[in-house]
C-alpha cells in the first residue's frame, strides 16, 4: 500500500502553493482595510491577531518581516501597514489579466468592482466557441484562442483567468503559458499541471459554503474546540 | 485617537467567524480528497502538515479532536479521515440554499457542479426585479422577495446565497433572516450586520487574485521568508 509523502507532490501537483505567510498577510490586509474604513487609524498586534485567531507572536514576526512598523504601547499605523503589505505582496501596482471562457462566471467577473478597485484589470477575452468570437463585453472584443500570443503581447496581460469547463482547462492553461502568461487563476475543478516558474491558484467556491454550513451546524451542536 | 480592540468587534462586525481549526480542517479535506483521487489510501500527519505548511503537532492535535484515527508508523486512512472531517464540519449531510439576486454570478453558481457534488443544492431563487420574477433557471422559478417566508419554509432552505449589489445586501440579509435562514454566503462587498446566532461568510474573489499576483511577483523578486 503506497503512503503519500510530500516529495511526491512534485509529480502529483506541480504547482507553486502560496506559503502560509501570504495567506496571513492577505487576512491582515482585509482586516486592516476594514478598520480603516470604520475609522480606526491604529491597531496593536495582539488585537489584530486575536480578531483573526492568529498568535500575537506570529503577527509580530510576520509584520517585522515587512520592516519595523509598530511602536511599543502605540501599535501599528493602519494605513502604513496596508501600504507595506500591499508592497510586500506585489499588489501596489496594477496587474492585467486575460480571461478565457466567456460564460456567466466571466460576465460576472468582468463586472466585479472588487478587481478594479484593487488594481486588477481584465484586458483581453478569449473563447473557443466561434459563436462568441467577435462579441464585445464591457468594451472588450472576444478573440479566438488561436490569437492568444499576439493579443497577450499587445495588451501586456500578465495573469490568466480560466473560466472554462474542467475538460478544457489543461489545454487552455498550456496555450496561455505558451503565450507568455506566468500566473493562472483557475475556477474549474481539477488540477492543472504547469512547468516550474508558473503559478496557479485554484478557486473552489465550495470551501466557503462548507465553512458556512459548519458555522450553522456549530450553532446547534457541540463545538469542536 | 481611537485604537481598535477585538472587544469592539461586536459592534463593528457582529458575525461569527470561522475559527482557525475550521480553515485547517477544510484544507486537510481538500488535500485528502486529492490524495484519494490520486490513489493514495494512507497519509501521515507529518506529510499532510508539510504539504500544507502546518506543523505536524498541530495536525495531530486537530485530527485527535476528531477521535483517534491515526496509527503510529502506519498513518491515517485517507477515506476514514475524509468521513470524520466531513462529519465534524457538519457537511456529511445535504444542505439546501436559497439564492437571492439572479444575475450572471447566480447563473454561474446554479451550474457549478462543485456545489452538487458536495451536497449543496440551490432550492429557491429570488429577485426584486419584476422582469426576472417568473423566469425559470435550471428548473427553478424566480420568486419575488416578498414570497421569501413561504418559499423558504416550503423548500426547507437553510442557507442564503447573496449575489445582489452591495447596496441591497443588508436589506436582503434582513429579509432572509426574518424568513428563517441562519447562514449567509455573501458575494457582495461590504459588511453585513446580523443578530447573534446567524453566521455570515463573505467571499472576496480578489483575495485569490492577490495571492496569484504575489506568487508571480515572487518569481521575479526576493522571497518574503
Amino acid at each position: 500500500m503506497e503512503v503519500w509523502r510530500p516529495d511526491m507532490a512534485r509529480q502529483l501537483e506541480p504547482r507553486k502553493r502560496p506559503g502560509p505567510i501570504v495567506g496571513r498577510l492577505s487576512l491582515y490586509l482585509r482586516r486592516l482595510e476594514g478598520l480603516l474604513r470604520d475609522g480606526f487609524p491604529r491597531v496593536s498586534s495582539s488585537s489584530l491577531g486575536e480578531a483573526l485567531g492568529i498568535a500575537d507572536t506570529q503577527v509580530r514576526k510576520d509584520l517585522a518581516a515587512l520592516g519595523s512598523l509598530g511602536q511599543p504601547g502605540i501599535g501599528y499605523d493602519v494605513a502604513d501597514l496596508i501600504r507595506a503589505i500591499r508592497s510586500a505582496l506585489g499588489i501596489d501596482r496594477p496587474w492585467s489579466a486575460a480571461l478565457v471562457g466567456v460564460g456567466n462566471l466571466a460576465r460576472a467577473l468582468l463586472r466585479y468592482n472588487g478587481f478594479i478597485e484593487r488594481g486588477f484589470r481584465i484586458v483581453a477575452l478569449f473563447d473557443s466557441d466561434p459563436a462568441k468570437v467577435g462579441d464585445r463585453l464591457e468594451g472588450l472584443e472576444v478573440y479566438p484562442s488561436s490569437r492568444m500570443p499576439e493579443v497577450i503581447l499587445a495588451t501586456g496581460a500578465e495573469l490568466g483567468i480560466l473560466t472554462v469547463p474542467a475538460l478544457a482547462v489543461q489545454n487552455v492553461a498550456d496555450e496561455l503559458i505558451a503565450a507568455g502568461i506566468r500566473g493562472l487563476l483557475n475556477f474549474a475543478p481539477g488540477v492543472i499541471r504547469v512547468p516550474v516558474g508558473i503559478s496557479v491558484v485554484n478557486v473552489d467556491l465550495t470551501v466557503q459554503l462548507e465553512q458556512l454550513a459548519f458555522l450553522v451546524h456549530l450553532g446547534s451542536a457541540e463545538p469542536l474546540e
